[in-house]
């Protein structure tokens, strides 16, 4: 696990600094520990830049935990691993713009592993992580370029691992209660290990790597454009649909929170301000039909 | 059911009247009917009004559903049920104030009605329902009247009742991420079909019929005081727990939004503005505790 524990540890602070450097403003980060009368224990960096120049809110966390009792919501492929002791360790990001044109971000890389009990040996690793995009005002370039960056990096791994990933990533971002997607997708693995021990890592390692070419170009050419109140009215109300899908669907939020993980870590990834309207202005429906119909549906980007 | 849907609707129209009054605006009455293709059939008429004079949203719905499939979200506590052809009807409210001084409020009364397959006449029916407070800036001769209320309606029908059902929603709204109530409670009772047909229903009509004397006085007191923009700020903030308790436990939500219930009609219960913040200011810090330690406890309030 130090191999992981450095790399994780320099990728979350590598993203902060360029963050920084686009934001003008500091991160701040709150080092944490779960005390062992916990039935969760571990420490970590949770990084938060909130009223930024940029950012509304942006989180950046590095955690490492380890539990005596693996909650059913961690192991809905491996019902039977319910109940063991586990280890997981990862850096996890979203970043909410203040700007509607400048797409909502998350990723996450991380590293699971599940002890067998009387069988301390017999252990399982797997890895899991991927990243995804959730434009407001959106441009379809910006869906092709973060889709390509996903592509490229997955590439030298097997050519057939972007699709797998990216139909993941549709699979799994989706709210079924709206008939949505959350976004335009990107990619999502879980459970993964089909190479041997260092190549899945360094496919991990590639992911994480990607995130900033992934990003970045978009938030260059989009944090300065001017809105109107209107557009900024249709963001806090898309927001929304940012919270429903990460509370009532989101397994990695669930999980969290039932396993006795930090909620306030956890609850990291909501957006900072949230309408919900019963009855949304036409102009917001008008954007909201735009985005819904041609945006947040499983999509061919490249 | 014919009974049950004249008490409904008009219990319905009952509040609405007096909610309009007290506010100076009308609410939007949106008529709906779940189409013959969706798991559910139904119809509803979903009340709203939002950015009224004292309410920012006040949702109270009427709806009456049939469905061919119980989902397990429904029958916790019947397992065996799961699966059975079922009617629901009744009416659902919750008021979002625009003054952190006047509490949210939620009140649900409901009728359920299950067949076994094969054996139509051996029907169950049960009720359930409640009402509970949610104060930001709280009073506590205010959560005495909300509960003196709550107590002397169930009086009538069993002198335990009162704190059988105070001890159901005490239970029931609480927050195990947060180690907090949703409020300060109120009543609470589901499955409930202690006495005999006419008695059940009566006590349900005494439920529904004691929301207007509980919560209008509060309103009447609170409404108009002035606040700070540091108040107002904590009541958006202090909703996210609302939002919170809806989405990630609330049983109801997930039953509607599981079932193929009206999206739109579910989460209307859902805050209008809302803010999460992970470095709130110390002002808020101190509210809310304030908040916490005295008044989100189990407590008696009599």
């Amino acid at each position: 696990m130090n191999t992981a524990l450095a790399y994780f540890t320099n990728l979350q602070i590598n993203i902060i600094r360029a963050i920084e450097k686009l934001d003008g403003n500091k991160f701040y980060l709150d080092h944490w520990h779960k005390d062992n009368h916990s039935p969760l224990q571990g420490y970590g960096i949770t990084g938060i830049l909130e009223n930024g120049q940029v950012f509304e809110r942006a989180g950046c966390s590095f955690s490492s935990i380890r539990g005596s009792n693996l909650p059913s919501a961690a192991t809905q492929k491996r019902p039977e691993l319910a109940g063991c002791a586990f280890q997981a360790m990862g850096v996890s990001l979203v970043f909410h713009p203040h700007n509607p044109y400048l797409p909502t971000v998350h990723m996450n890389v991380r590293l699971f592993k599940v002890e067998y009990p009387h069988v301390p040996e017999q252990e399982l690793v797997w890895y899991g992580g991927g990243m995804d995009l959730t434009p407001y005002l959106p441009f379809a370039e910006d869906a092709k370029h973060f889709h390509g960056v996903c592509k490229s990096t997955l590439e030298v791994f097997g050519h057939d691992l972007y699709e797998q990933f990216k139909k993941n990533c549709d699979d799994y971002f989706f709210l079924p209660h709206r008939h949505e997607q959350r976004g335009i997708g990107g990619i999502f693995f879980d459970d993964f290990h089909a190479f041997d021990k260092d190549t899945n890592f360094q496919l991990l390692q590639a992911v994480g790597d990607s995130l900033l070419p992934a990003y970045l170009p978009i938030a260059l050419k989009r944090k300065d454009l001017p809105y109107s109140q209107d557009e900024l009215d249709f963001l806090y109300y898309r927001r929304g649909r940012y919270v429903e899908f990460n509370l009532i669907h989101d397994r990695g939020t669930h999980f969290g929170l039932r396993s006795g993980g930090r909620t306030e870590s956890i609850l990291m990834s909501l957006p900072p301000k949230v309408t919900w309207s019963y009855l949304p202005s036409q102009r917001i429906k008008d954007l909201e039909n735009e985005l819904v119909t041609k945006y947040l549906i499983p999509r061919q980007w490249l």
